[in-house]
């Protein structure tokens, strides 16, 4: 991990007014970069193999430049030129993964956010132990395969995108469709509907709903669009694809715009507060963006079986605002809420 | 039921410049409070044990005052306090169900919409009898279960966000998912998809599109979303997920927001329209927002499994605007259509 | 096929500052007028046995005028009264589908978009040429059905809204649900998720995502919601309703707004890319909007199934904008992406 002095030394540095906002461009670089520019910043893309023609069809959400490296460990090379640019990185999802997070903690250059999330947001024991340890209900683990007498999901390390993932509803069905050359997890299968919740947490912004230390905010909420699972339905019953040699998958393809019962939302306040709290106390706490990925049961209680410590790309359906955003603050003409004058300015690095 | 001349009496005394719209603090209540503000109305939330502190994030939706009670009856022993702060209630689903449409009848506070609509919407007797006699579609309903020869849906009486509802293919089926306690009606069950039509029927509005005294608006479309019904397939067939102990349900969670195939329009206004006119053959008419539920079958039919007379949180997704509304009138900034200027001035109470 | 000249000689006559645009009332026409008036058009409906009254809900997108026709076909008895009011036709899905495209070819009135498309379209072998040879990836075609081995959806020819399409796992299945009467295609069945890609290409306009001789752009995505499909796995597995005699149908009913990883966005240029280029090699090119109508596998791949040259009802949802258009440029307050400027004005005809 690289010591926050380092950091703190960059920032001392740096050009305050010509900060450059950088991203990997994917997941939901279109918003962090329509988002920073809105905000006055310059942006820089970081492209690694990729074809970013496409940004042309997007004026507002393309960066100013773009930086292209051979390979994702090349980052660690260039630390001098994202230094040399005042460039804050922001992390996303996919640059989380695709860099390591090893390397990502590595990195000598600020990045928005605290670093030492991934600590605990990478390794699945440590957030079942961060998440509970806050209050969070979380679907059951169960540590012996032979115990399984319930649906459950088994799950591997790492964000992978559901990639791998499969659903067992007893010992056959597990060892039927385990790769043991990963360490995973069994999940007991909580039956109900999804809701990805999008909380923003700054601890400078003022009013609204607050916290010990912070103010919290709910920006919108989807579902996951999940390749195969999400269709299989319309081909017949699992049971019997399987005789085919048809399996569900749960690749993330995209997202789907939803709401809450609004009788649910002190619930969902009170869960994203209690994450930030422990946060606090485990690890010097979690800032910006944060995603609780939760089922709601028929008894409307929620479980929350993973959390994402960084803007999810269930964002993207609300680029100009959710039924959520416009009705925290109205919605500025040619602004947007989620990378709202908070968001950056007087960003918290690590 | 309160006379109609004695909320009459009660209105005459009313300061017209200064009326609260008041609700309970759930349900549909942030875009009830934000549309009311908007208008220029005071607004007051109704609070029954209930958390309020989300409001806090949601400045343009949180009311400007709480009332607290320590449980539903109590609204009965307050109506002076209402009364005091000229008051007029917005009820919502939620509202109605939780006070009982019994004490619901008798508070003694101007309350938007007509009363009298309750006695035909909480029995599914006269649901149906309004609606079929309106010349409504709707779906079989057999009377006997040992008749079940194809696939029905069970539910019980009153607005209980489907807690309790079943599928049943045949009379077994039904003997094993009945609760004799309750009142139930048995229903074909229809195949196809849901969509929930937000109509909006104004008396007092001029323009638009033109009952025989009044103008229909279509506000919006939703499908609700249900636990763990709509995602129960991603586990398996229930025929064998039954087995393993594992049943279907239908709590509503969520909306999701939908359009529908633009052919289907002038049904949809026909059938708003029909309904309306009953109303006011039946009960002295329905006013303001209101809600059919419906199924379209494979050859673009429309069967309507329920009636919601007043706002449903299906509306919820919609809080700036949705195709419709926009394409009625033009998206004004800092505004909002679904509380639109007809909505609240020149109220109808009862 | 009108020849080419002599839908130039009718232009010619043209008043170019009293253009009339003209659809049929159905489909997309609301977003069709809302956008023509707009950019300051003149606005006419074609109305063929319907009940144009809901228009009167939706101001913004009610035609100025609507001619009443007594059958599609007196569409080509009507051509000197589009001519004599400068009148140029939008096709949409349904207006190509009821007319039948070989008295759409034949209509001597300026139309929106190059004819000729309709012949590589109307027909799914020649679409299967078109695509292929311009490399976007289809589902496998089978041309015995004896060879079904995996799972297959059977379509017929033309746009019927899914009415009609089947899926069979294997050989019986075929024989159980094919009509005979009709030309029919088989389809290898992909397990994924769908998206329909709504693209708008301009030979005209300059700036964006540039292709050979023209922009491209996507303007958003849509699932199509279909009955009964889409909802029948809460009633069980298919296999057990069949013996009930419930087949699942395919038939269009609504739409529902996605967004999909922003990584596939690349792929969804090219592919849209490629399709344009080999339009023009092969006929002279396809102008304004289209849609790839996609599924995406777990292996992040797109498998297209069907291309639709005009504009689709999927894009009805975003008649205020899309995370796409808005990143594409700001929302204007009172106008609209999906029309914009570049759509009619310097208007391709045929």
């Amino acid at each position: 991990m690289v010591p926050k002095e380092r950091i703190h030394g960059i920032l001392e540095d740096y050009d305050k007014d010509d900060i450059v906002v950088a991203t990997l461009c994917s997941h939901s670089s279109l918003q962090i970069f329509h988002g920073a520019r809105l905000e006055g910043f310059k942006t820089l893309g970081i492209a690694v193999d990729q074809n970013t023609k496409f940004y042309d069809a997007f004026p507002l959400g393309k960066p100013d430049e773009i930086i292209r490296l051979g390979s994702y460990a090349e980052m660690l090379d260039n630390v001098d030129e994202f230094i040399d640019r005042n460039a804050i990185i922001i992390p996303h999802g996919s640059f989380v993964e695709y860099l390591g997070h090893e390397r990502f903690e590595k990195v000598e250059v600020p990045t928005y956010g605290n670093r030492k999330v991934l600590h605990w947001e990478s390794d699945r024991e440590k957030e079942r132990e961060w998440l509970t340890s806050a209050g969070i209900s979380m679907p059951r683990k169960l540590s012996d395969p032979k115990d399984i007498n319930r649906p459950v999901l088994v799950k591997y390390h790492g964000a992978k995108g559901g990639r791998g993932f499969f659903i067992a509803k007893d010992y056959p069905d597990f060892k039927l469709g385990i790769d043991h050359t990963q360490p995973y997890t069994i999940q007991e299968y909580i039956m109900g509907t999804r809701y990805y919740l999008h909380y923003f947490f700054s601890p400078i912004a003022e009013g609204g709903y607050r916290t010990s230390d912070g103010s919290l905010e709910l920006l919108s909420i989807d579902r996951r669009d999940e390749s195969n699972i999400d269709e299989m339905y319309k081909l017949g019953a699992q049971e019997e694809l399987k005789k085919h040699g048809l399996f569900p998958s749960f690749v993330v393809t995209g997202n789907i715009p939803v709401v809450v019962r609004e009788s649910l939302l002190p619930k969902i306040f009170e869960m994203g507060e209690k994450v930030i709290q422990r946060s606090q106390e485990l690890f010097g706490g979690m800032v910006g963006p944060f995603c609780l990925e939760s089922i709601v049961t028929d008894k409307l209680e929620f479980k929350v079986f993973e959390i994402s410590s960084r803007i999810v790309a269930g964002t993207n359906p609300f680029i100009s605002g959710s039924p959520y955003s416009d009705t925290a603050c109205p919605r500025v003409e040619g602004s947007r809420r989620s990378l709202g004058p908070h968001w950056i300015r007087g960003t918290w690095t690590s």
